[in-house]
């Protein structure tokens, strides 16, 4: 059954240069908006389930302009609030080859989310209307008003006996020096909430500050994540690692740790299109697999394969279809479909 | 000498979205018009020959844009016949590496070609007028009305002692179910006609319904073509074997079966751009060896080199030249040209 | 309070030539989605309600990008049914002062919508979830089918005590020859069942055959008008009178007939950008003021402004919000807004 | 019955700024390629005659080009030589309002076109196969050698009893200081060659030394074209007159000096989209008028209705279909057409 | 002889959506980068003057973009500083016709302007090599940091015997609340510092609180303006009427008060493509007129040329040579100029 | 310290069919200008240093348009002299895969600076004022008046002791039939004024005639380079061995000879975005690295990655500042910078 999904999450406005130029050389920008939670819900919204985004936008132009976006999307609108005046926006410039991408932000503390009052959202009211909630590192980063938010939104959830999804995506131009001790409170307070939980063992070590004695990324990983799930109740954590290789491609494996089990997808391989959002395309399949009762082999599967295929597509939120990943699972190379 | 060459066939509209981007995604498409005969007249005219598409078109703004593009093309328009109401469409969807292109036609039934009445076309004047005629498998498989015109064109061709070039391009979306039984009995017409086939041993086990105790396809195919070509007393017969790569490569490896002997091109591998059309460039290039009187070995060379060029240039329809050819049959690959 | 619209149309699929190329000329088209019932939803659901579009749309690229298209403009996907395989679509060329713009249609008697079997809509359990629901006669000139849908649905929301909206718009190219007489008993039964119509008295003479010894189309209004509403017991009959001028401006006024009373908005002059779709934008306005109470005088005005602002705005649906329409009633002509 | 029509002429390459930027704001350019003699063909194979074009082009990608996009215009390619170097090209900045447009040349002398050694062409043959061959002054500013073609050319196709149409078309930067001196023998050997000529009073007074003691254009027209018609035995003279109107609009009107009488054709008024080539269009009415047997009245109001279009539609070649125009002669402003 | 130029103050990113679609249709920006002084020095150093801009941009892909951008324009850069971390931005909706345009700021208050620290510029040094200086209103507006330098600035070229510039430019939406009783202190300072200010009688008025018993604005303006002259010991005020008219063109007249002396422009009525920033070329047309010596007669008429052209260009600054606008000056409509 | 910098050379503009298609199937063009010197000044400028082209560019909007995009590339125009009718200008078709780029010239022979008269540069007054100046085997190629013109510029640099950098570059199309021996004095010329000088093993064998009986072109490189270097007493002399690769890869390896050591860099291997002007980056680095007294290993592997990241921007000339490509000498493949 189609269950109601909330994510919480700032939406950001994309401003790309199309093609390969530097924003010295070119003269127009192609726009969409997205954010962690919008990834996550638009992706779940074309599997079939119902996405809600709680969230705050301008009464203006920019924030029309993102709710419209967002629709299209598939996600609903009806927890967005509109106050505020400004939209988070980042440039992007892509880069070929040895030349890397460029993102850069503007002041996205000024924003309508990030300025959001206190009595902003009814989180109360929300907790009583969705099954399953989507929480993100990177808003954990913004400001304490929104640290706040965020924690009661997960503890309503909590209360209603929903599930809560948080994804700790460590960004460390957010959090500026010592990030990880100013980080590592508030994750925490989120992991002992969390059901379900997106980390590797890179967060353990920097951001917990868990020590291991090995030292391949795949044995710190073993050793680490169970000690996580231990100590903050934890039932699914997931994950991927990603290597990026000299010929264009990123090579990408999931792991979902789940009952005392750990469960490896094959490592894939693939040509990388636009790689932001993808993580966000990782996590709905984790999502998805769990709502559907997918096996954990399915499951972390489905999700490595969802988030290969955000890969291939234009912009940061993901586009397949649950019949997509399914094929993209099974089947061999294909020839155009028609 | 330059020589006559009609082909009879369907343009198509060809809806592409730019980049790659869905059509959920995008708003603006790219149009081109095409068809097999069209790509094949269009490579053939390139060669210097002059290429008479027979074909039923709109008196409308769609029509006057898919003549005019023809036009472009380097095709004349004399045999085209203005009538009906709609042109056939199909919108494309770029893949991008893992990630498959995709094709979705609108009602072509219903398309001026495909509803041309009976006395639409003078066969027989135009038969007295050119020396080779091609037609598409895809024709065949639209209605009995197109099947009809095509077979009493076909015949018309051969009274004038005309060459008939059949390309069996077997679509299974277009024949339904049961496909293969519905299509056997028109191809063989066809086939009884033509003297110069493509096709590979796939056409001729499931369309044909031969047998063959061979497993790897190359056995099948020196198996079975020349008991087609004994069978139906086709002089030439030729074609490819494509295999798709995991790195966003072709390879493509062209067959001529003629005088009792099989002769093959180089395995050739390349990068793929545009994929569609480039079948018909093989066709075109068999179609000129055969006019030059090249030698089997110089001609299924220059259609594989036809045919692999094809996959780089955009669009369905083939825009090298001949030197274009020769130079990519000889040369190593090459900086710019200046 | 936002009240619960339901609109019952075709979604076509709008292919325009950007700038003032011709088809022959240009090699791209812009692509948007639209129709009657999407347009005056749209417009409504920016002024606050709720608007469900009850249509058919195919399960391919085609109808995914048609809906993620009128979801972006704010209209409720839920009543839309996925199946059949065509999309209606036309090709607009955009006129130029003395040269005027182009409409080819492709087949839309193959489409999703036309095609629809008997029982796709579940008109009972819809009629009970709304309050109001449009329609349009061009849906009424489509097919036996549709025309049978359409009529249910009508009589279902009339049994629910919902309003029915109609507007006449009768196309003579859709309806055929001697189409007059093959629309009449449609309208009529349509006019039977509605509560608000929008027509004017060329509808009046042409389609229900009254006449009038009136000569100027003010006077023949204002002689038909009370006539129809007399005889089909239609409470707000509303409509437009509409010049076109010879320096690019059209010229619109606004009429309601309710209570017995004519009311008349002011003759608007205006530049016109794109015309296709202001019609609906002067329903919206009457639908709109009806449920808000609005005086007649307000309601007309309110109406007439939309069309209005309609013509200015790229596309065929409306996208002024309820203060950009009341500036535009009230103010003389500003400089930019910042 | 169709005719076969010829025109001696340069293919220049159109490079233009897209909207309204200058050159060193914008990136890109639109480029299509025209010339007198391709626009007036063009417009005559619209209207059911053959149009070859005979000049010219460098057997290159620039020339290839070319011939594609004038056989996309309808324009057979039979008598274009290829050989030589270079296109002819200049740049085009649109301009707004008071702000005129701007046209950059690049140096023509060393194109293909002017630089064609004495045996280039076989105008013997050529002048067998053609019923009527179009010329113009710009062509006559290039060199000695083009003027000696175009002579050359001229009388082989009044040996062969065809009709010779001249443009006057003097344009002063093309011949410099002192340029009415230069060009007035070099005109008088063509208007003693022609059967039509486009010419006006201007004309006749600075080019041909001509005077008169009337002071407004109109009666130095009727002064002086009959005096020109008689001293060089010119069966048809015609021309137009032009004004630009301070809101964006030109008014022009024809006239046509036929059997000692003079037919005017109303003054039109229209917005303009693109100036450049609508004289060509003017052109094509007049001569497709003779060669239908038009009335001078029904010829010259074809041939201003034509030029009227020709500024509404992109690019320098005239776009409309002899329906278009005769439509544009009679009716009043029309809605879209649908 | 050329003059060096300076003036203070931001650089803003234009986004403007192309074509007439809101920023809620629209998926493509178009940027650039202006501000009062960008567009003043720009329009001076396409007169011939040297034109240093005294800014702050980041030191990031953004501001390399914005230094690349005004170098283009012909701005030398010298005195542009880098820090901070962003640049203000504005996104634009063009208007068409009754609707009006739309400017939406992003959050300027955080820019690399408008965060400069204390000792960023070097005024003294500055003021030692440049003969005049502008400013702007819209600077003023900022905050106290802003406005210190500011008047820093200002004070330090009359130390060194420059010329100071202001240009009033009243925002209300900038001041916000009690916005006019914020303004005046520091107009007023800036005021006793300029030798020529750019006002009408609005800013008399409502910033100067200076009151008058005349009705019509021409009027309000000669009795107020000689007072303000007069008070504040100005030499040189100048100025514009603007009339909006409803057939989408302005009207727009120049004065300029000097030596106790109005000097008006004629009224021009002109079509108006991009309005923003056509006040900016005004004050480059008195500055212009000023530093060449030009009676004011002539400087004002310049002046409004300049105004009136940078209407037709695209984009926030102007694009007239000298040349340019001397023609417009004097000449009539013209044809296309080649 | 930043030094000043000149380049003597021709700007041409750059006309590229955008993505993919050939000229003869696009309708639009991107175009830039570029040229050896304004390539190598573009980087040098970018790296901090002060870059003069000297140049001839003509007074027109093509001239204009060339020195905003030159300003904008942060190149100082001073001495830019205006004069002459035409720039020279060349059309771009982008390869893919085995299909190869093309390049079509315009006559560049007319352009203003390849007909600058005898005495339009002042270059005793420019070599006071420049450190460095670099020079083109390109330029030479062009005419007798064009080669005095860069040989007097290169003696008065030598006067005022400043450094000469030649690259030899010789271009076969240039210099026609015996290009070798017509160059080779001319070459010559050069080598004994030049400082630095880009060259590698073939213009030793083709254009100064030597010989060797190595046959690796590694073998070659060292038996030949000491030779070049003795015998024109050149103190630097780099330059690249370049391989191109099937996978559309290419290889390049760079090399500097200087005090009678040779010192190598990796061979770097990179996917090519777009090839022309990336020889100019390394150029720049080998002077970039002179001028800061790198290690000749910091230089030439400096170089190399200057060289790598060319091929990955967009354009002819180099867009990568001093850290980027710091960045790419020492680090792996990274993810997106944010």
């Amino acid at each position: 059954m189609a269950k109601r999904i909330a994510a919480f999450g700032e939406v950001m406005m994309r401003l790309q240069v199309p093609g390969y130029e530097l924003l010295s050389q070119a003269g127009t920008l192609n726009y969409s908006f997205s954010g962690t939670g919008v990834n996550v819900l638009s992706a779940l919204a074309r599997f079939g389930h119902t996405g809600f985004l709680v969230s705050r936008l301008p009464a203006n132009p920019v924030g029309d302009a993102a709710v419209s976006y967002i629709s299209k999307l598939g996600i609903t609108q009806k927890y967005i609030v509109r106050g505020g005046n400004y939209v988070g926006m980042y440039f992007l410039e892509n880069g070929f080859g040895v030349r890397p991408s460029r993102v850069t932000y503007t002041n996205r503390q000024e924003s309508s989310f990030n300025t959001a009052p206190e009595e902003t959202y009814d989180f109360n009211e929300i907790a009583k209307n969705v099954d399953i909630v989507h929480f993100c590192g990177i808003t954990l980063a913004m400001n304490d008003s929104v640290r706040r938010h965020m924690k009661r939104f997960a503890k309503a959830v909590k209360e209603h006996s929903g599930t809560v999804v948080f994804d700790c995506n460590y960004r460390p131009s957010l959090w500026g020096e010592n990030g990880y001790e100013k980080a590592k409170p508030h994750v925490e307070d989120m992991l002992h909430l969390a059901d379900i939980v997106m980390m590797n063992e890179k967060d353990a070590i920097h951001v917990l500050g868990m020590t291991t004695e090995k030292e391949t990324r795949e044995e710190q990983l073993t050793d680490l994540i169970p000690a996580v799930a231990g100590k903050y109740h934890i039932p699914v954590i997931a994950g991927t690692h990603r290597s990026i290789n000299g010929d264009n491609t990123h090579s990408l494996r999931g792991f979902m740790f789940k009952n005392g089990t750990f469960t490896f997808s094959k490592s894939l391989t693939f040509s990388v299109y636009d790689r932001i959002g993808a993580g966000d395309a990782f996590t709905s399949g984790i999502v998805y697999g769990e709502t559907e009762g997918y096996s954990p082999d399915k499951t972390v599967g489905f999700a490595a394969a969802a988030g290969m295929l955000a890969h291939t597509v234009v912009g940061d939120t993901p586009m397949s279809s649950e019949s997509d990943i399914l094929r993209a699972m099974t089947e061999s190379l294909g020839d155009v479909e028609r």
